[in-house]
């Protein structure tokens, strides 16, 4: 791939992690550039970001350019999941996305189950907006998803099916390990006896194989995510 | 194509005409079954469409046999745009999705546009649940999105695209021309007025061109949508 590939992203942001886990698992050259969401750039909103200035963000071929400068030649491509399948197609070879229409479909079906089973649930309970029982039902949703005696969400490879899932699986860890969240007092903790339970045993041992990639680790920033959520999601 | 594939649908629903347009227009042999969606048969829950029961579902591969006794060694797949990204994948010479990773971002990100700024807001409307500006502002963003000049969504071919969008448009055109919904008394005439002004000729001559397709024509039962609509959403 000889396009310049920049990937505009805030560190702390799960859905930059999902595009970064899929660059880094395609062994992909790219360029990461911090974007401060709190306070937005101005070239970011009107050069790179038009729809709603939101990371992540990539640009795509082009010159190579300063990122803080960047170039209306460039692709500009937004919306986390829309990357991944992007990178999909960029690296066919990555087995981001398997080659059999079947396998990519179950993939792509356990993206949307992510979006609407995982991501919904898990964020409106952190910010004390969700009911504890949504979160334990998207995560029994997605546990039967699974596969017994496999490693990866789909099949017997790393596809976007994992890399989309995974930044949310690191921050209902922190939940459940440290109880900070929205919520009322103790549920995070409560979600997190309930996951260890038998009942949910597939899906534990999923998150712990994830957990553990190099991907993973590379791209986050524990302390970071932890801090960030004591600051932001405080009880009232 | 080989495999059989059966669209397990009701004709009422956008999200099964989604599938039966890129079937038409990608000219794929499939055999269509009408589910009761009202009431569903047990095999269907229990052996089409384990996830809920939706429609459209598809069964492909395994042997040929009666939709009513479904066969064990078929592939099930569910949810609108998974199915729509299968389809893609299995005639990848139909156009349903461009071969350029560029353009198929560009085709997903307006997929992804029309779940969340169409979808949402248009059947939170016509449920009144949904407010009239959002309506406005989510067509607003897939105006954004149309390239003046082109007849499509995205570049010069009919793609999923089209067809994620179009059931919708057609809906939505019973609104604005029959005032039928939950919302206030007059606001779909108004959005209908809205809609023919300059600042949305654009988006307004998008939608005559789908409602013209033949594919639109034939997998349509208008009379038996605004019948549904009357029955359904009645103003209280």
């Amino acid at each position: 791939m000889s396009e310049q590939l920049t990937l505009y992203l805030h560190k702390l942001s799960p859905f930059s992690q999902k595009v970064e886990l899929a660059l880094i698992e395609a062994n992909a050259p790219y360029r990461g550039h911090q974007v401060d969401v709190f306070n937005k750039p101005e070239w970011f909103t009107s050069k790179v970001a038009p729809f709603g200035g939101k990371v992540p963000t990539v640009t795509y071929g082009g010159p190579s350019v300063d990122p803080q400068d960047p170039s209306p030649l460039s692709t500009k491509i937004t919306e986390s999941n829309v990357i991944l399948e992007f990178l999909a197609d960029l690296y066919p070879d990555s087995g981001l996305l398997p080659k059999d229409p079947v396998l990519r479909a179950k993939v792509r079906f356990f993206v949307d189950a992510n979006t609407k089973h995982v991501e919904g649930p898990f964020y409106d309970f952190l910010r004390g907006r969700g009911s504890y029982e949504n979160v334990l039902k998207g995560i029994e949703f997605v546990q039967g998803l699974l596969e017994e005696g496999r490693d990866f969400a789909v099949g017997n490879h790393y596809t976007i099916a994992d890399a989309c899932i995974s930044p949310h699986l690191a921050r209902l860890r922190i939940v459940t390990e440290t109880d900070i969240g929205q919520f009322p007092v103790g549920m995070g903790s409560k979600l997190g006896e309930e996951l260890k339970g038998p009942k949910f045993t597939k899906f534990t041992k999923y998150v712990d194989r994830m957990l553990e990639r190099p991907s993973l680790k590379q791209s986050y920033d524990k302390e970071g995510v932890v801090t960030y959520f004591k600051t932001f999601f405080v009880r009232v």
